[in-house]
């Protein structure tokens, strides 16, 4: 249950960041192609967002906090150069607090001269690799795991960006989608476990790299493939050239709750369609753990589609039990205790008339900290629902996850130490269910990758003992 | 089919404004009461907001350009005094320029002391009343009717507020509602046909006024009932007290486009679901201009739920066929000519999978130009749906109008001199139906007012020979 | 003893407004002339500016809080239409708050059409006028004088424009210099005392008019006149015409202020000299006021002149005492009361070598409240200045003025009640000597007009009795 | 002839920058002391500022772009920790473009852990360091020697700051000014030649360090001394220790310009009064390079005190020919070509009472392009006078500055191969005399050190073909 533009105040999951690259057979605003495909990947970061441009042996970029369409206004697109490669950056931390500096992508002069590095994912060896680099005189400027990435490129790289990724990738655990540029490159570079998700493809001559196929859309390109993992992509006057990472693991690891919440609904992730997946679990949801109800209906917006597909398989009516405000925006002020209780509704608000008298099945993505759950079982009582059930589209999230979701310790997690009626009970509801584990598979099955269902069964493809303790700082 | 965020590259049809206002029985924090009422309205107006505060005999207000959450952030909000009534406004200009001086509320001194104005609606004679007020020594610092509002009040008063109001609606012709402020009184007004909608609420001790019942949820007030037309409730140490305009026609003629397209769909209007005659308009489509389909689909966000009533009606299975990007946001900088055919799909996204080789239905509240429509069937085309038909929540827009809405000349308006097959070839679409004037009235039969259908049968309840031919400037 | 970019922590008199207006022979960027004519006159006021331009019968503005330069970058000046005539205010609030709609030029329409409005100066009768105003319809949307002058004008307007100026300005008691702009004229009014200065200059063939020649010559225009006590000078397609008020009075009372601290060392007034009246003053205080010591010295910037005056009539060298931070700013920060001690010195520093073991005179124009002369002394003592004697280049301000400088009550002037005698103990000097009334008006012989000396004498030009005892709010 | 607050529009030199550091025996807001202190110091630089907080193991900074007072208004120095010791930089670009990234302190995580650096100087091998550094892995985020600074020091550093400091400071050639902060040191360090300025003060119990003795004096510290060339004097629990660089050369290269034009007039530099050398430099011009004149005036504000000991040394009254305007401001827009002739004088204003018929002699500092001195010129005689001398405070400035004065190749000085008489024609002067070097020198004869005079001479302590051609990107 998630309300995307919040900034923590109830039951936020941190969504991950976006990247986009592009490749252009000729000097054109490449920016803008960054500044359209970082608008189509805005739902997976908010807090900042940067566009880097190579031109003439230069580069040159701006970044800065806030949305796409704020950051880039009053003429800060217009004026970055024209280019033929560029790459952005869509940020919400996990890891590195929230400077400008912060910001990426990274752009350094090192050993390939001009370099720029965009970073989507979560290192678990980070302090053991910033260790490993500081005692060898390097020096950190901010807090974030991409910049040891572009340290550890650097440092590996004999003047040869391809050189320093292959090895540096060598070095790296954890989950890691990169799109470098150098002055006549652009290299792509997915993890060998697949964990985060990048795709390839193609607008006239230009070459795009991106996080979600959604992006690929936004700026008129046709989707070709999705990166394997392991994969390093090369772009240059050459074409396409693919190299793999030694010792690809045989059995990959994606992260399933990019299908399950982060990617936007119009995308489709190592063949799987987000939207079919959704209505999927709604779907099983009805048939393996339904309810006597009269309606049914989704948190708005992720849980909708998933909401009408336990409605269809139900026969159950699906109506809508909440709106939503579209206008909520970044700087929204909470109201003080005295107030809250009566702005309980600024964000969502329930249809009285929809639910009034109602036994209410009520669908959500997922639960973390089950804070705003609760408030919206509430909502829906209030609002005169006789019964409130709640069906979840994934497991009970057990266990932390340490490659780029914001959950990191067992004690924030509802359903670390709960079962499902342990769960009903603190939110209020009068029954919970959850999609089991092979539930959740099932609805994916058109994905031609294996997922890492950590934060469901613990077990990650890095072993959590390896994971680092500390955070930087 | 509208998209709201946009500033008015394609089809946009302006949004009236919202208006709120606060009488509490003690001095507190009343703006913070305005501002979760007035983000409850954003919906209504984003170009400008602001919140004047009574206090102690004095007046403190601010106001700004943009939406309620950037304008009183930094502060802003926590600026103004506690106080014990406060009003407030979101604006989207129908009259007047884009300049701040013509935010609202408007707060004077004049014959009541200080004076709070805020106004949702348009006036048809105002030019004629700025005339007469100028001639009689008045000047204009703004370009709004509103301010035209504020200085009838005025004139018309003796010292008491409500004979100025009371004086002054006689005179005005077209659509008004009104929150008022002095130092002692909140008072509310509705114009005799019912045009523009308010509601009132309460909340512990306080009286709420509002546009719209979602902005009473919004701040935890109970709904009392909608003001009558024609009514001035008066708000003060006396409690509520209701006065009533000469020669209230017997015949209202509240604006149905308020439920078709304007209000939030869990907003309830003079008895009237927002949401339930939305899913009719589906229904009704699907009963009386249905079409052989394999899938039909809304236009997000306003048609969805028609789309769905269309579904259960018919049969046909309702499925996503765009995704909206939740981000565009106020500045987005629009792409060039050689871009845009690029970049067609920032805003909204087709979902190929869901779509292709399908014959789809695609249901839309309203046309009003037309722009949108083609490139959303362009758009669908190209994601390979074999059919498009597209079927509207509302009878074509055959008139212009000068109450509110902002389509105000008739060759602007796609549907003006064409009928459905001529619109349909405009568009793009193998088919369009469009509700008849009775379907559309029957959506709304739960309504206890009589609707204005100017834009559709041209018959306003004010004639349009007496409508201003001039804007102000 | 003024700082003058400081909000008002110290010693600060208020600082007047300016005003500017330029009639051009042809349509050119007449914002721009308007724009370097501000900054010519950014001493006069700093709290907000305003531009007003006219072009084909239209006018449009901008305003801002702010300097010139700040108001008017990002494109705010660029924005503005090329026109014919355009006019601009800045300024320095002596009566309403700080609002950006209590900001200059007031533009609106009326019965002359579009009209605009700057005001420099203080009416003392602006609280009747206003009731008058009020009980005949009007409303105020702001708290500025210079928005009643505005509704006078328009309210004794026939449509001509000079009707109205003729009519209102019969009404007002006060000091205002006014530049007044419809869509074919340029109106330039000066009180009939005199009270504000108004300069005529001429560019190629565009006429200007500015309060201070400064602006001529930052706009390279040639000084024609100084405007007469009473006069009313229309430009338009029939170049200028001249009228005069009925019943000037004979003797003028021009603000000697304007002389002694207000204008820039570089502006003529009425045929005198600003720098030459201040190294006169100088002088003067050296024949008359003298004493023994070892270096003289000024309070940068404005009695650095005066204080080379007294060097060079008593031989006594005249040293740097005094070094200030030209970098002060409008944001400063206030230190803490326990930092307070510590950080004297950020805006004025002490030149300890020149003025170890001396003993020192140190000039100022003028003392109002006295808390900046008190830590001068001290931190002239620190420094290790042996004698500090102040000798002011004016006499003891004994009375508040109404008239536009921001000292407006007895008991905020050290010198109300108060010998010289007195005032050296509490600054802390070993002797302090002002001039003389005869002695100012000695300083200022080339003036061709006669003076207001209100704050030294209590003989005010409007008795004190008629003025207005009420701020407006 | 200088205006300070210009970007580069006429004859800029570029103004270095200035540092601050404290440290202080209790937690408390050293930030506050710093924001003081770089007020002080503003005149050094106007481009960016930061300042770093050390407190509790910990560091926080803000660094923004534009003045101290704009950079941490709106709350961002109250954000700021409290802690016990604190450094901060004002920057105005000699080397490194105008990115925020640029800006300074540079704070980093490297072997000392966090460690702050902060540098008021050029280095004429950062080329070459950074070739060095980069072929050892090192990869650069600024085009700033700062950096290659911070990371020189992290290189050879075991672990200790004092360590890597002492060996980097080996590697170094060119000037530098340091302050470093440790969580728990602080630490000041002054390049052998001592070419830049550092002071050493005292407050209650905090230790300060500053480029200029303005800056103690602003915080109500007592001078202590300057620090030595060479020196590495560290400041932690232990109280002060003093080391010294190896091979410090005997004799000393101060840049002597910091006395003609960057230091601000209050302050003393290794002992030379900045005040009594300017003013004995107008002695000298008056002795030996007199003309006979009427009037003498000097450029503000730099050259006041000169042109008043040209006065006093010949006799020739002094009168103000120039008066400046004090609100030009960060953002000023430029006239363009049609309206700069008018617009010459919004600068800076000819006091045409003043100088008319007058014979005049015009003191100036330096002159390094010509550009302004010829404006000025010109501006006079427009005014009215009837010859214009002018007097150089310096030698003809003849060759390129690599140790931090903007004035970097030959073409652009007008001096570089022009004599007295060639430059007088073409800045239009009447005659142009300027300080010989041995004048110059005698000017500042109570500095204990000597000075570098390369601009002058062509003898700089780091031969010119060690140094670096190219400019980092």
């Amino acid at each position: 249950m998630f309300l995307r533009s919040e900034k923590a105040p109830f039951d936020s999951m941190h969504e991950e960041c976006g990247v986009f690259g592009v490749y252009s057979s000729e000097t054109r605003n490449v920016a803008y192609t960054v500044y359209y495909g970082l608008y189509a990947l805005q739902h997976r970061g908010q807090e900042s967002c940067g566009i880097a441009v190579s031109y003439n042996d230069k580069m040159d970029y701006y970044k800065g906090m806030g949305l796409v369409s704020e950051v880039f206004s009053s003429g800060k697109l217009e004026a970055l150069p024209e280019g033929d490669i560029a790459i952005g950056h869509v940020r919400y931390s996990t890891t590195g607090a929230s400077h400008l500096l912060n910001a990426q992508p990274i752009v350094f002069t090192g050993k390939c001269g001009k370099t720029a590095v965009a970073h989507n994912g979560n290192l678990v060896n980070t302090k053991s690799l910033r260790d490993e680099l500081i005692s060898d005189n390097a020096v950190f400027q901010t807090t974030i795991d991409s910049e040891v990435i572009a340290y550890m490129i650097n440092k590996y790289s004999d003047g040869d960006i391809l050189t320093g990724i292959k090895r540096a990738c060598a070095k790296f655990r954890g989950s890691y989608c990169l799109v470098v540029m150098t002055t006549n490159q652009l290299v792509a570079v997915r993890d060998p476990y697949g964990i985060r998700p990048m795709v390839l493809g193609k607008s006239l001559d230009d070459y795009i790299v991106a996080s979600e196929t959604c992006a690929l859309d936004a700026v008129g390109a046709t989707y070709i493939r999705d990166l394997k993992p392991g994969e390093i992509l090369v772009i240059d006057s050459n074409g396409l050239t693919s190299y793999f990472m030694d010792d690809v693991p045989k059995k990959s690891a994606s992260c399933i709750f990019e299908l399950v919440y982060f990617a936007r609904a119009d995308s489709v992730m190592d063949g799987q369609s987000v939207y079919d997946a959704r209505k999927m679990a709604g779907k099983i949801l009805a048939e393996k753990y339904g309810v006597e109800a009269d309606i049914v209906s989704g948190v708005p917006d992720s849980a909708v589609v998933a909401a009408r597909g336990y409605s269809e398989a139900s026969g159950i009516p699906y109506v809508e039990a909440l709106a939503k405000n579209r206008y909520v925006g970044r700087t929204f002020i909470q109201p003080d205790q005295a107030m809250r209780e009566n702005v309980l509704n600024v964000k969502m608000n329930a249809l009285r008339n929809n639910i009034q008298g109602k036994r209410l099945i009520i669908i959500d993505d997922s639960i973390v900290r089950g804070t705003t759950s609760k408030k919206i079982v509430r909502m829906l009582r209030e609002a005169g629902a006789k019964e409130v059930h709640v069906r979840i589209c994934s497991p009970i999230i057990k266990h932390p996850c340490h490659l780029g979701i914001d959950m990191q310790t067992y004690n924030q997690l509802i359903g670390a130490y709960r079962n499902e009626e342990q769960i009903a009970k603190v939110i209020g509801a009068d029954s919970i269910r959850y999609l089991s584990i092979e539930d959740l598979v099932e609805t994916c099955k058109c994905s031609n990758l294996d997922f890492c269902l950590g934060c469901f069964n613990g077990q990650y493809p890095y072993p959590s003992e390896e994971t680092d303790k500390y955070k930087l700082e």
